[in-house]
Order: C-alpha cells, then sequence, then structure tokens
C-alpha cells in the first residue's frame, strides 16, 4: 500500500495515521542497523530524484506560496544541499561522539570497566513542517534530511499551505526510498491537524520537531511533554530578531546600513523567522528621517490567506499603540497583497512596554527605535526574550561593542556581527536556535550538522566483547571515524 | 549576607530563595566570563576542602542516611574526584564544541560567511538533590560539579534526608568559593519543598536537575515545562535495571552469577537507581531453586523513615500480586530495618503483565523470572519501558545474543554484559541515562564527562572581527582547544 495520502485531507485520519506509525516502528529496527553509507546513498538519491523534478516542484509551490521561482529555485539548492550535506556528516562519523574508556584498574575513583558509547538513533520522528520554506523546512527539509541521515523513520505532517507540493515531494521521496532499497516505513506524509495531534501522542513516536508560530508550537510542545511518556521536541517558534546600529556605524556608513536593512525585512514579503523586526539607530544620525523618504518595494503576496490576515491583525495592533507612529504607510498597508511598513518609537517606549514592542510581525513590517545614548542598547539586550538571531551594525573599536556582544549571546542563538540576518548557511558552525520562544530547546539547531544531535541518543557498552560492539566502538576502529579514547579526539 | 540559612527550614522561603535567586542571576555574568582555568581552581579548591573534612562529613553523613562508614567514604571520594575530573574536562576543552567554518564563497548552496560556533553556559542551574547518594547526587555532586564548570550558578535543593550534611557541605563549598576568590552568588543551598517548587518557576532559573522517585521527578518535570519560558528539566528517575542470563551462562556458571546478583542487589540495601530489580534465568537450569537456599545477607537500616514506609508499600503490593510467589520471604521482610527479600514469577506472566511485575521496588527486594525459551527474552526487551542500564550474562557465541544487546540498547542508556549495573563509574564514555521514565531527558547523562552538555547552549558568531570572538573562536586559538574547522575536529 501506498505511503501517501490520494487526497490532501485524509477521510479516517485515525485508521491513515495508525498504519503510517506501525509502519514506521516496523521499519525503525532495520533503519537504525543499516549503515551510514547506505543511508548517504538513500539520501543522495533523494536530492538527485528532487533536482530531476526542480522545474515541477517549483512550479506547483509557485502557485501555492506566492513565492517567487528564483526564491523557490534557490530554496531547492538549498534543500537537496541540505540531504548530501548530512550524508557527508554521516559518513564522516563524528556525530556519532564515539567513545572508548579502557578498563583502568588504577582510574582515580576505583577500578573502571571498559566502557564505550555511541550516539543512537532515538526512534521514529514527527516532523510538523513550515509554510514559509515549502522545501527546506517542509517534506524533504533539513529536520526529515537530519533524521533519516541519524537512522530514524520519518512521519512528515505537511502544512496545509502547500498541500499539492507537500503530496509530490513526498511521492519523489518515497519512490527513491524504494528504488535506493530502503523500506517503505521510513518515510510517510500525513495531513490534516488531527492526524498531527495523533501521531504526536502516539508512543511509537520518539521525538518531535516544528517550524512555526509561538502558539502553534507551544501547543505541540505542550502535547509533546503532557505524554506519559515525554518525548524531546524540537520547536522553532518565533523570533523579533533585533538589530543594533551603533553611533559609529549610523555616522559611518547610515545610509548604506538603511538600504540593506530594507532589503533585508522586506526580503521574501517579511516572511523569514530571521528577519530584523527591529532596528535601533541613535537619534542624532537623522536616519529614521532619512529612512521616511526611502521607497519601499512594491507589495507582494504573502503565502496564504491566513498568513495575511494575520499579518493584517498583527500590523493593526502595533500600529494601535499610543507610543508607535508610521513612518511609511500607505494605503495599501493592510490590502491583500500587503505593501511594506516602517513604523517609529523611541527607546524609551521600548523599554517602558517590551512586550508589545519588541513583537514579532510576520510579514513586510519592521520597526525602527531612536536611542539617545548607546548604554540604553544594554538595558534593551538584558529584557529581551530568547531571540533566533541578534546582529551588531558597528565598528571595530566601538566601546559599547563587548559588553552587547556578550549580553546578545545570552539571549540569542546567533549573533551577528555587521551581516544581515536574513539568509541561514547549511554549514557545521551554524546555529539556528535559542532560548524560548526562539525554540522550545535552545540547546538544539534545526540548520546546520549538529541539527543530526536532535535526533540521536547516547548509549554506552559495557564488558563487551569485541564482535558484540557497535562497529563504531571496535577496537580496530572499522567505519574509521574520529573517536574519544580516554577523552582525546583523535582524528580517524 | 550568608548564601545559608541557619535552619534547615527557612521560615520565610519565598524571601530567601528571592535573595539566592538575585543573587545567582546577578553573579552569572561574571562566572560565566571566567576562564575553564579559574572554574578549575575553584572546582579543585572545593574538592580539597571536602577531602579535608572528610571525617566529620562521613560521621554526619551515616547519621542521617545510615548508610556504612566504608560506603560513605568511597562516596566521598567519587565525589571529590568528580569535582577535579570536571576540572579537567574543561581545561581540555572538547566540551565547548567550537566549530569554525571559513567564509567559502564557494560553498554548495551559495557562498558562506564567516561562523563560528561555541557552546556557552545556559545560566543559572537548580539542582535537586537525591536521597540515596548524600555526597555523589547532591550538594557538592555531579550535578552541580558539571554545572559549576560549565560556567553556570548552581542553587541546590538540598534533599530532607539529610539536613545537617547539606547545610554543612554547604558551607564548606561555599567557604572554598570564597577563598578562591570566585563571587559568593554563584552557589547556594536552600531547603523545603515549596523553596524548590518557587526557585524551579522562577525565570531566573534556566535549566533543572534532579535524581529521586517517578512521581517526583515528572511533577518537577511539569513544573519546568509549564512554565511561560520552559527550561531544561534533566531528571533522573527510576529503573528496574534486568538482567537475563542465557541458558548458556547459567548452565556454565550459574552459581556464580547467582552469588553476584545477591551482592548486586542487596548493596547498599538495595537503594540504588542501577539495582538489578529483575533477574531472567531458564527454567530447566534450576537456578531459582538454588537461589531460593541461598542465605541473604543481613538486614540493614534504609536512608529514612520515608524510604523505609515506601519499601514495606512496594513490597506488599508486589507480593500481593496473584502471580508472584515469595522465594526467600523472613518475618523481618517488612520490619525497619527489612531483611532481603526475593520474589519468583514466570515470563508468562511478566508478559502479560509488565506493568505491575517489571517495577522498581526500592530497597533490598529482586524478583527472579523463569523462561522456558530464550526467544522469551527478546519478546521481554521489546516491551520494556526505558531503562538506566540492562544486563546480559551469556557466552560470546550465544545466538541470542546480538538481537537482545540491540532491543536492550533501545530502551537502555547502558548496556552491560558479564558485568553488574550497580557501580557507575565517572568516565569520559559513561552513559547514566535513558528514555523514559529512566530521565525526562534521553539524550543526557548525569554521570560522565558528557553531564556537561546539560548546562551549555551553541552560540554562532557571524562575521566577527577577531579581537571581538570568545577566545574559543579566536584564529589562533589562544585557549589551545580541539576544534572542528570546516567539519573536522582538529587536535589542539
Amino acid at each position: 500500500m501506498t505511503q501517501l495520502p490520494t487526497s490532501t485531507e485524509a477521510p479516517a485520519p485515525n485508521v491513515r495515521v495508525e498504519t503510517v506509525l506501525e509502519n514506521a516502528a516496523r521499519a525503525s529496527a532495520d533503519w537504525m542497523s543499516t549503515t551510514p553509507s547506505f543511508r548517504a546513498t538513500v539520501l543522495r538519491l533523494i536530492a538527485d530524484r528532487l533536482d530531476e523534478r526542480a522545474d515541477q516542484l517549483v512550479a506547483v509551490a509557485g502557485e501555492e506560496t506566492h513565492l517567487t521561482e528564483q526564491r523557490l529555485r534557490n530554496e531547492l539548492i538549498r534543500t537537496t544541499f541540505q540531504l548530501r550535506f548530512f550524508a557527508d556528516v554521516i559518513i564522516e562519523g563524528s556525530y556519532l561522539d564515539a567513545r572508548v574508556d579502557h578498563g583502568d584498574p588504577q582510574w582515580g575513583m576505583g577500578p573502571r570497566p571498559d566502557i564505550r558509547r555511541v550516539h543512537e538513533p532515538i526512534g521514529p520522528v514527527l516532523v510538523f513542517s513550515a509554510s514559509n520554506f515549502p522545501f527546506a523546512f517542509s517534506v524533504a527539509g533539513g529536520d526529515t534530511a537530519s533524521a533519516l541521515a541519524a537512522g530514524c523513520p520519518v512521519i512528515v505532517k505537511a502544512h496545509s499551505g502547500h498541500p499539492r507540493l507537500s503530496l509530490e515531494t513526498g511521492l519523489v521521496v518515497t519512490q527513491a526510498i524504494r528504488d535506493a532499497g530502503a523500506a517503505d516505513g521510513i518515510f510517510a506524509v500525513i495531513t490534516g491537524t488531527e492526524s498531527g495531534r495523533i501521531a504526536l501522542l502516539d508512543g511509537r513516536i520518539k521525538a518531535g520537531s516544528f517550524t512555526g508560530s509561538i502558539p502553534g508550537g507551544r501547543a505541540l510542545f505542550d502535547l509533546a511533554t503532557s505524554r506519559p511518556d515525554p518525548i524531546p521536541f524540537y520547536g522553532e517558534l518565533g523570533s523579533v530578531n533585533p538589530t543594533f546600529v551603533t553611533r559609529s556605524a549610523a555616522a559611518e556608513r547610515g545610509d548604506e546600513v538603511l538600504a540593506e536593512f530594507v532589503a533585508s525585512f522586506t526580503l521574501g514579503a517579511g516572511q523569514f523567522c530571521t528577519k530584523p523586526g527591529v532596528l535601533f539607530v541613535p537619534v542624532e544620525s537623522g536616519l529614521v528621517d532619512r529612512l521616511a523618504a526611502t521607497s519601499l518595494p512594491a507589495a507582494a503576496p504573502l503565502l496564504n490567506d491566513r498568513i495575511q490576515s494575520g499579518y493584517v491583525a498583527t500590523l493593526a495592533d502595533l500600529l494601535q499603540h499610543a507610543d508607535v507612529e508610521a513612518l511609511i504607510l500607505d494605503d495599501g498597508a493592510q490590502k491583500d497583497p500587503p505593501t511594506p511598513t516602517l513604523a517609529r518609537t523611541s527607546i524609551h517606549q521600548v523599554l517602558a512596554d517590551p512586550e508589545h514592542l519588541i513583537t514579532e510581525v510576520f510579514g513586510p513590517t519592521a520597526l525602527v527605535v531612536e536611542y539617545d545614548d548607546e548604554r540604553q542598547l544594554l538595558d534593551v539586550a538584558r529584557i529581551l526574550d530568547g531571540q533566533l538571531t541578534a546582529t551588531i551594525h558597528g565598528n571595530d573599536d566601538d566601546v559599547i561593542a563587548p559588553e552587547l556582544i556578550r549580553l546578545l549571546a545570552v539571549k540569542a542563538g546567533r549573533v551577528l556581527w555587521n551581516q544581515w540576518s536574513t539568509g541561514v548557511s547549511v554549514t557545521h558552525a551554524q546555529q539556528h536556535g535559542g532560548p524560548y520562544p526562539a525554540t522550545t530547546a535552545s540547546s538544539s539547531t534545526s540548520v546546520g550538522s549538529a541539527a543530526i544531535y536532535r535526533f540521536v541518543r547516547p548509549v554506552a557498552y559495557q564488558g563487551f566483547p569485541d564482535h558484540l560492539l557497535p562497529a563504531a566502538l571496535q577496537n580496530d576502529n572499522p567505519m574509521g571515524i574520529p573517536r574519544r579514547v580516554e577523552g582525546r579526539w583523535q582524528p580517524k
């Protein structure tokens, strides 16, 4: 039987979900026992097949999400890069964190047995896809890639914003998995809120991941942690991505910073979780007045009707705030598609009501905040909620820089210097996460090679004969991976 | 003002806790910015001072916990070893997982900026101490050691089972911290259930850890995850530690296994979370009848009245189960102190009612289960809840071994071969954790060098000039630590 529904809303979610869960649970033992090189082959074939179908997939995505063709092509490149990247990550093998402590009768706290430890797959993973990245954080996106790479079956709850694309991507992935010779059960797409809820509460699901809104993510986090057997739930929820321009940077290159800011907050119609939502500039620089004279990009359609209506409502709330003035606001601001909007306030107001002023508006709006004294930036940094990113535009010798960096690093998963937070490269050192509400698990990342850690758990083996150990832990290191022996990393 | 109450129950917990929380929050910025070598000095001084006061501390611990002097001396050795071990871990530096990805215009998904990532302290940690390890999992135990090592202030909620020892240990730690020149606020002891609840719900606490019972740990986990800003809660709750004896092992060395089993399940009056609670033996071996003729150790007092009454009630439940027979049960079994007890059942009953038969009895009782067919062991492994440990006594060529090992590794944090689960060495490869209910966070460990990962979170720095980066990420690697450069580990 097929792993995919024939309509976008399955008529009986409980029956369909039960089948998918049972298939995933059954496939788990075999998939977790496959070699990294086999799983790498599967991931690369999925990537190849997606590349081959790029024209068709991008066309469907464009119809469903209103994103531009170029943006979608780039996102698909990112998506297939990511699948191949995780193939490389598991071949290299340091993600296993393989540790070998030989027995030691002289060990300081008393004789030590032979203990060896390795990361093993956590089990079937439920991935909730995002609306705003129909490829890279969706059916074949980073969560799916990293979980499959780790050796976990994946069930994707498709986003209702792009049902046809989810179905078609799912079919490509399913066929590639079959053609690579892996079991059908390691991957499935389910649809509908109720299906997602049923699956998340099911004991066969061992971890959940999510990219989306704070209320949606929090509700799922609460379900995952309320289970009789709570599971890790890796939700990436919301972020304002505050951006601070120091006095010296404003004076030396204020116009350049403003131009880049406009490009960044309106990129993709402002529908990035890393959109710079609040920009702090010195009052004496006159930058806000110069910004008022800028022309913003044309209106662009948002992802879907729900995003559109949510955007209009959040923007209205912001503009109704007593301490907020419109800076650039035209008649089209609350129409569909909306023209971009800029609002302004002062740092005193922000410090008086951070909850309502440092808040995410998902769409093409940003708030510009004037400050009198750079030390006020430290006060803002101290009261910030958790963020995915925080950015400073400054000069290397700004007196405020070291302290501001230190404070922002406590609040954000990624801190940027003279760059812009939109655009999240998939690399080994990337960190896409942060304290709540940026994520529900601040020690995790959903982008970069460390994303695979979400889907493994360590297991120690004590006193085993060599041939009964997992290959990663055997004496002669048959996998040829870096390992920590007696606590010291040894390159392969 | 002192960081410790003068009585074991503070009269106004909210006032006292507020002071402690505020001090921890204030001290956090400085402590997180200290060098590993400074923190190592602090940890080593704490260890030295505890060693100097060993006689006095062990005497108090003995009075409060009824554990033997030898056991307590060994536990204190373990505790000070652990403090020095984490000093070594942070000096070595690979726990920082420092990653450097240089900018790369040719990067596969598009030009990559310079991104660098390092583990930073998560912030003030609340540690709930255990009753059964008054040193090693208490005021100056592994959670405190690993959190302080990571750069986090620590507030310990003392266990009510050893209030004087908690106070005296706390004073030793506090004085050592002062003498080493660190801020008072990085460490405090609080007492009382309400104080613990207030602190766990406070926004200044960024992570919690716990060792204790399933109901207690679950209640705290639920509090931690219910916060407006949920935090990670690392609870180590309960485990039955099933132990499987294969046919060949039973035939060849059954008596030896039985003798070791008795020593292990009665060690410390059975009050270890790694006690082998259920032993599976082949029916044809006659081992159960031989075990019935064994003499068990003498009665030993349990930790405190609450543990004693809990033990008696749980034991009564087990013995009242229709499918359980007493194997060794004397008049003293339910007295104070209790004599050890062995019960028996068959594998068919266990498979029919695992919930009530594979259950933790905290104290000197174990259940012996007879099986007919080794493949029944696989059935048991499949239905097990999460465990801290699972053990096989077998021979290298047992046909059942590979499959049984694989299934047990899915359920347990540590799998043992021909050894016993009691005794948890503090090493780099140790894993003391497991799927729920063994812990509330199966990807974490509370013992071994990886325990420090519970108290760090990754932060990425993008585009920074070298002198504004954390030392761990600067170009010339001034800390001399192993780092991943372009994804490859490079020894220091």
